[in-house]
């Protein structure tokens, strides 16, 4: 048996920032580029963009850098606050796992199911 | 902003035991009867009953105890077993809940969004 988790970060009773969000800002900065980064994600241009958008404007803050043909067409990076934000978020998530994997096993030892 | 976290047990890669579960399993208890706990949470006996039976099984383990005329009729009251494993569930899921909070604290505690 095993101990699952899933966190993510709510603002205003509405989720703001989860995996699938950090996947994005991840595979952006992986690929350099929007463009592929939605390609590689199976998401459509609009939407991907679109929540990049909404994420800056709740956290008022820059996340992604565009260049050369803007935001529809050549490289995104993203920002140093940005790429803080998934660093963090990625040791948040292991430290709480470990936690979940450590509480699990003190409550559940004897349980053999 | 507010650091979110759910839970749950797996088996072989199947979700045994999460906070939808834990719930009926409360609200038999509350109620000492099946038929009053499905009322109140809004299932079909026959879907409550089947996650029941479902759970018995893959646990190993009786969870619920019925009297008199049955499964489908009188009072149902929850095992030794049943009333420590809720009791667990709920001192986990405290625990985790409370580092959640700790560790998200931890390494967000400067970002204001």
């Amino acid at each position: 048996m095993k101990a699952k988790i899933k966190i993510w970060l709510e603002k205003d009773g509405k989720q703001l920032l989860g995996e699938g969000r950090i996947r994005l800002l991840k595979t952006i900065e992986d690929k350099g580029s929007l463009k592929k980064a939605v390609e590689k994600l199976g998401y459509s241009y609009r939407y991907a963009w679109g929540i990049i958008r909404k994420l800056e404007k709740r956290m008022e803050k820059k996340l992604i850098i565009s260049h050369k043909g803007g935001a529809h067409g050549g490289d995104s990076r993203l920002t140093e606050y940005g790429k803080k934000l998934i660093e963090k978020f990625d040791k948040y998530k292991e430290e709480i796992k470990q936690e979940n994997e450590k509480i699990f096993r003190r409550y559940f030892k004897d349980d053999e199911f």
